[in-house]
Formats: C-alpha cells, sequence, structure tokens
C-alpha cells in the first residue's frame, strides 16, 4: 500500500499574514498610471525587517521591489512597511519625524497585545510577557512596557522576578496555550491574584489543535515554515511529542528515505508560510509516496 | 507713494502637513514601473475626510488620485490615507481589520497629543481639551480619552463641568497660547492642582506671532487658507484686533478697492495654505498695488 498525505485542517497563512502581504503588493502596485515619473526618481519600497517570518515569501516580494532594512535611521524620502511583528514605540515615534511614508502592517491582534501592555504599565503593573525575548514581536511589546515588563521564556527565568504586588500576565500572540497556561499556573501559586490577559491569537490556537490532532494519527509529520518563524517552531514541537516530525522551509530540504514505509504523511504550515511553498512541498513529497521502495 | 507687500516671517506649511502631502504625493507616485497591471485592476487611493483643511490643495490631489472619502467602512482593497487631524481611536481599530493598506498621514504632534490623552485618561485624571469641538483633531483627541475628556471651547462650556479631583488641562495643537493661557488660568482658580500640558505646536505658535507682529505695522493684513482651517481662522482672528484683516482662499476673493491708499499690506497663511495659493494672491495684490488709484 502506497502512502498518503493529509493536510492539516488549518494550516499556512494567517488573517494579519495575509493582511500584511496584501499590502506590501498594494503599496508597490497603487498607482503608478499616469505618475509621470521618470525611472530615475522612483521611490524606494523599503520593510523594517523582514516583513513576515519566511525568507523565501521575503525573497519574492524582494523581487518586486520591497528592500529590507534593518536600520531605518539613514533613509530618506522613502516607504517604508513595518512588520506584521510589530516595532518598538519609541522607534516608531522617531520614524514619524523622519521624511518617510510609513505603511503599517502590524498584526492587528499584535497590536492590541500591545495596547493591552501600554494599558497596564500606565495601571503600574508588573506585566509578565510569556514569549521569546529576542522575537521581534516581545522586543515591541516590552517597549510598551519599558521597565514594568518582565519576560518570561524558561522556568529559569522565574527566579530573577518578585512577583509580589499588581501583576499581569500576557502572551506573545504566537505561544502555545499549554506553555501559557503552564506559566500562568505557577505564577499565580507565587501570587494568586495575578491578572492574566490570554493575548494568544485564534490562528495560533488553531493551527496548533489541527496538528496537534492530526500528529497522533499520522506515521510522519512535515512542518513547512521559515526557521525564524516562531509559531512553525510550535507547531513542530508540538507535533514531535506524537510522531516523527521534519521541519523544513522548502521542498529541497525532504529527503524520500524520510518517508519510506510511511501511510499517512501529515502536513501542516506555518501562519507565515505561502501555499506556493507548500503546494512544492506536497508535489515532492506525493512523488516520494508513489516510488516504489528502492 | 505706493503701497507694498511684507509676507510675515512665519507662513504657510508647517512640517506636519507639508509631511502629509509628501505622504500622498509619494502614494500616488510610488511604484508602477513593471507593476504590470491592467488599468482596471489599478488601485484606488483615499483619504479619510480631507488630508488637510484647504479645499484646493485637496482639490489638486485628488487630480492626481487621491479621492476624498467620508464613510470608509464601504471600502475594500484601497489604501486609505489617514488625516493630519488624526482620526478616532475605535475606527482606526476597526479599519485595521478591513482589508485596507493604511497610510498614516496624522501628524506627529498630533499623535503626541493623542499619546498624553490616553496616558491622562489611563490614568484616571479629568481631562479639559481647550479647542473646537467639531474640529477633527478634537473629535480624534476625545477618543483617546473618552468620557473622561471634556471639551471647553467657550466660556459657557466651563459651566457644565465639575472640577473636582484629578484635572488636567491639554489642548489643540492650534490653539492661540493666549486662549490656551486665559482657560488655564479660570480652570486653575477653580481647582490649583489642575495640570497643564501644553500641546500646542511650535508651527502655530510662530504663524501667530509673526502674524501679530506685522499686522501692528500693517494697514491692512490678507490671511491665505482654508475657510475650514482652525489655525487660520485664528491667525485672522488674531491680526483683526490690530488692522483691518481679510481671510481669503484664493486670489479670486480679493478686492482692489480694499487696498486703496494702503502703504503697507501684510501677508500671512495657515499651515495648511500651499506656497502657490499666497504665490496667486501675491502677484495679484501687486498688480493692485501698482494701480493708479481710479
Amino acid at each position: 500500500m502506497k502512502g498518503r498525505i493529509v493536510t492539516a485542517k488549518n494550516s499556512g497563512f494567517c488573517f494579519g499574514v495575509k493582511r500584511a502581504i496584501d499590502i506590501a503588493e498594494n503599496t508597490v502596485n497603487s498607482a503608478g498610471k499616469n505618475s509621470g515619473r521618470k525611472r530615475s526618481t522612483k521611490r524606494l519600497i523599503y520593510s523594517l525587517g523582514p516583513l513576515i517570518h519566511n525568507p523565501q515569501e521575503v525573497k519574492r516580494l524582494e523581487k518586486k521591489g520591497i528592500k529590507v532594512v534593518e536600520n531605518p535611521s539613514v533613509l530618506k524620502n522613502a516607504t517604508l512597511i513595518l512588520r506584521t511583528h510589530g516595532i518598538p514605540q519609541g522607534l516608531k515615534e522617531k520614524l514619524r519625524f523622519q521624511n518617510l511614508t510609513l505603511v503599517d502592517a502590524t498584526c492587528p491582534f499584535v497590536k492590541k497585545a500591545q495596547d493591552i501592555v501600554q494599558k497596564l504599565a500606565l495601571g503600574n503593573e508588573k506585566i509578565i510577557i510569556v514569549g521569546e525575548r529576542k522575537h521581534p514581536e516581545v522586543k515591541a511589546l516590552v517597549s510598551y512596557g519599558g521597565d514594568r515588563c518582565f519576560v518570561v521564556e524558561k522556568d529559569s527565568d522565574l527566579r530573577d522576578i518578585d512577583f509580589s504586588g499588581s501583576v499581569a500576565i500576557v502572551s506573545q500572540t504566537t505561544q502555545s496555550p499549554e506553555n501559557f497556561s503552564r506559566f500562568v499556573k505557577i505564577i499565580k501559586e507565587l501570587n494568586p491574584k495575578a491578572k492574566t490577559f490570554d493575548t494568544i491569537c485564534r490562528a495560533t490556537f488553531d493551527r496548533q489543535t489541527s496538528a496537534r490532532k492530526l500528529s497522533k494519527r499520522a506515521d510522519a509529520m512535515v512542518i513547512v515554515g521559515g526557521k525564524n518563524s516562531g509559531n512553525t517552531k510550535r507547531l513542530a514541537q508540538i507535533c514531535s511529542e506524537f510522531t516523527k516530525t521534519y521541519y523544513v522551509e522548502t521542498a529541497k530540504e525532504l529527503k524520500s528515505a524520510w518517508f519510506k514505509g510511511k501511510k499517512i504523511v501529515g502536513i501542516s504550515a506555518g501562519a507565515s508560510t505561502p501555499g506556493w511553498i507548500v503546494r512544492e512541498v506536497k508535489k515532492k513529497l506525493e512523488g516520494f509516496l508513489k516510488e516504489p521502495p528502492r
């Protein structure tokens, strides 16, 4: 019997990523007609850091004219797209006074989390953010609460925090609910009055639930997405608890040996993984599963 | 002796307005090359309400492809520029979930005032906003403080406000410092602990100072700007205290009879008045002042 491929129910682009790519493409495509501008005066369009955490899609956008820039202070007379993960508050304020056209592609759910952190900080709460310290979303979140924020990524991070007083717990939008709940439980033991703000986005929850369900019956899972993508990383972690899991960015990384004798191979993709990469992975996998074992 | 024209030192476009027009033109002109889009798929670019309060400049931008829309809820797959005066917080949040590319042209100084109001509201302050109740900037400012905000436009507005408790006073960015100080003084008599946040922008202050100075020595003043422009309106008010003042939107409105026998005619223009209109006014005025009296 040949193996078959099953794709997880909720997989690939989420609302915020789809929106950001629409915004980026629209920014490149808008107008132009009758603009009468010469090639030399064509305005450059930049994204502040990668727009989304998918190198291949970022490369595709770069070919369309959206250049990734890390240091925006040197830009002048340019259009700058703000990434899905948001940017630090102080930087945003600074950019407003630069000669730039800002196009905000921050995910609206990330924006909501930022608003909550800002509100909590102004209310003098101690804010615990469950998330990856070095992830741009978390860096931006922290900027809205300043020194009232404490990031918790692993258990040892809890040691350095004084949990007395008024404490509120929020989450990076792409954390797994299990991880968040676990930290909430520990913190509530230290301070039973700690308030919880579940800022995990629905898309993250849905992708994780579908992937977990599928991984329980699959003989192997392929998780497709950027290696720098937090939410994709977590999909792979979750699935690896239940079955052999391979985390790839593109079809090129797939090896036929991985799937020898596998009956059901599950596929899921992160919120920032474009459909065209998932289709390429699927096609290559189909080839492997049809092949008679060599 | 023929009359001569003196232009006020600080006059016309301010930073925020210049920035907004740059942003609007850049949005229309960006990219286009190699976009390969057909005419029918050309994206429309809108501004939410007039980008600035100058009908002639708004019309010029409209010809370039920026359409003014009052109700953005019907828009889909469009680029929407947010006006210099800012927009209400709730509306901004709603627009983020619509299929739109948002380009924020809110004046950075207005944004700062919004941030102050938001901070004060979260700190449970009672917020007194000195400004025009129906002006879009004030409407947006109020949205950041909700029912903690009270707008004071005229003395009678003070009657309905309970000034007990923690009170903070902020200003529409284009108010005259005199008017703001006057209200601050009255409110501080009612509540000496009231805090003051002078959110009047420097450009407003500079334009008013220069116009006042000039009006004291001019035989007549011509103030050029949109009839819907708050800051231009206030320039005209200030000058009319010292000399005969004419408030025009365009050169067409000027009448030669106004300037018969005048030796010094002063000109100033609001922060939203483009240079091309001021130049037209000046040219027509020069004609009047050269003419021998009929």
